[in-house]
């Protein structure tokens, strides 16, 4: 076939994942052919891993010797722990995991090989950590000490442990856990080409992973849920009518010429079902919390968005209330994505 | 323009880059539009390091200033000096690097800002402190501390002498210098290619260099200079005359339709301006040092390669034996060429 050089990547094809595909068109979302709305609310997120990451869903066995691989795997390691109070002091959350994931690959027991069985337990090793780390950062900046992690709970429900101290109940756990199945892949953007990019010169794993996680930093890539909460944070201490607030505040950036963080998406050309999805969770977790606040302006941005500008919200505007109302600080949203990410 | 989907990146115009230019039929390299052959032996690292950063050769003034501003920013950051001891005694040179240049970011004084001043300040920083970190690291594996530095000495002359605590000859540090100069860009490659697509998202410039520090450790990208050296060190170990030996060796190798590191290069269709410089300062340490074994072996390579595969020396061949002479350990080639690297 003849090539025509393109200036830019946006019409390239830049690789064939067999992870998961978009139909933007459409707007449906698969894992490894597994529709999203399929596994959202069904799968569990170490279902989704084990998917992601060895090609086919876990038989009944497999999915409790990978449970166990992963509650196992959960350590933070010697070089990295020895670190982390300078760092939750001195470094941001983004900052901070970009450094303990590098100082990680010194306690991986399979760092010295790149060779399929060796990253498929670190590829565990890694997904399991993850929401350790951010936990252990969390800890360590307040002064705290990490709680200790419970091996009999999944990952949802061992991070809301270890973050709060305090166990979850069945449907927080269960809330989350359909956040990190949503969030856990999404074919070719900046943080997965850059992993990609440092991969295929064979370097190793958490190399790969600490070049994501530096991409995943940048606000114009795993940021934008951490900016929409605090946009509906600042409209609401602003005081007034919370959701003509909002819709004020929008209506003034559009006609100013910015972005409404959250919204539109370069391949979806429909509502992102993973937003479908995020919605019914806030909704359901404002009802619960007896404070829809958030929830409104959200929906009510929603509606201001797509009349003046015909924009979908993305994965970005309702997983910021759902992330808020299970009590997640602010900035650890792009954190608890990227733990999310971790699975693929 | 229509664009036709390319599969792969080979052919793609991936960005416009003013900082190199490279002509591959021709063998030109360029810095900012300076031909490589008039700045290897003629500008100091220092100048080309101020032209790729900011644009332009410094006049005189310019010059004193960024090479007192680069003394200034040589010293290792609390953070990181606080983990050498650990990393340097559980992590692989470029892990290392990767980590110390993470934990790094919390030292820089500019780190909360992308705007172009602070930019270009932590450019001076990262570029001052990275052969800094490769002495401090070989420092802590050996149990030794590191020589303190010499603010009156350059890049090139400042790093050999905290390497091994002696001062270096005039002449020995024109020639790392020289090296330095060859490797401080090259246009796309895979780890500028990594650190664009994750600055490209906003992300800071620690970030941006360390996913660049991650790929460079791949043995298809950085760790080809390395791998000269110990397949030279190897053949010579096993004795026989060495000219010959390496002659069997190549042409074993390429019988069974293995690569031999260090020659054809995806662009250059003759002979890399930068192996010629390097071939020659590798002949001029040879003679002087008075053992010109690793040399010879070198020179015979190319001619086997030459007349069975048709292809030219890259920049690793020559590199290899020019930082062998300069007491560079192997394992720290890769290293070095990431300080060379930094500059752009």
């Amino acid at each position: 076939m003849a090539r025509v050089p393109a200036r830019g990547l946006a019409d390239v094809v830049a690789a064939s994942t067999a992870l998961s595909d978009i139909d933007g068109q459409a707007g449906r979302l698969s894992y490894r052919g597994y529709d999203i709305n399929d596994l959202a609310g069904v799968a569990s997120f170490e279902e989704i891993a084990f998917l992601l990451q060895r090609g086919a869903p876990p038989g009944p066995a497999e999915l409790t010797s990978f449970r166990d691989e992963l509650a196992a795997g959960r350590a933070v390691g010697a070089l990295a722990a020895g670190s982390l109070d300078g760092v939750a002091s001195r470094q941001r959350p983004m900052e901070a995991l970009r450094s303990l994931v590098s100082l990680g690959s010194a306690d991986d027991p399979d760092s010295g090989s790149n060779e399929p069985a060796f990253n498929l337990r670190k590829a565990a090793r890694l997904t399991a950590q993850q929401p350790v780390l951010i936990a252990a950062y969390h800890a360590a900046r307040q002064g705290r000490t990490l709680p200790a992690a419970d091996p009999g709970l999944g990952v949802a429900a061992n991070f809301l442990l270890q973050l709060s101290g305090a166990s979850p109940s069945v449907r927080a756990a269960e809330i989350l856990d359909t956040c990190l199945v949503l969030h856990a892949d999404h074919t070719m953007n900046a943080s997965t080409f850059a992993a990609r990019v440092c991969a295929a010169t064979l370097a190793d794993m958490h190399s790969a992973v600490v070049a994501a996680l530096g991409t995943l930093s940048g606000p114009l890539h795993g940021g934008a849920n951490e900016q929409v909460m605090l946009g509906l944070q600042t409209i609401r201490q602003a005081g007034g009518d919370p959701r003509e607030a909002v819709a004020r505040w929008v209506t003034e950036r559009l006609a100013r010429g910015e972005k409404i963080m959250g919204f539109g998406h370069r391949v979806y050309r429909t509502e992102d079902p993973r937003a479908t999805h995020l919605r019914r969770l806030s909704g359901e977790l404002a009802a619960a919390s007896g404070d829809d606040t958030y929830y409104q302006m959200s929906r009510r941005m929603e509606e201001v968005v797509l009349a003046e500008k015909g924009l979908f919200p993305n994965v970005d505007v309702f997983a910021a209330t759902v992330y808020h109302c299970r009590g997640i600080p602010t900035d650890l949203f792009t954190p608890v994505f990227s733990a999310s990410r971790m699975a693929s």
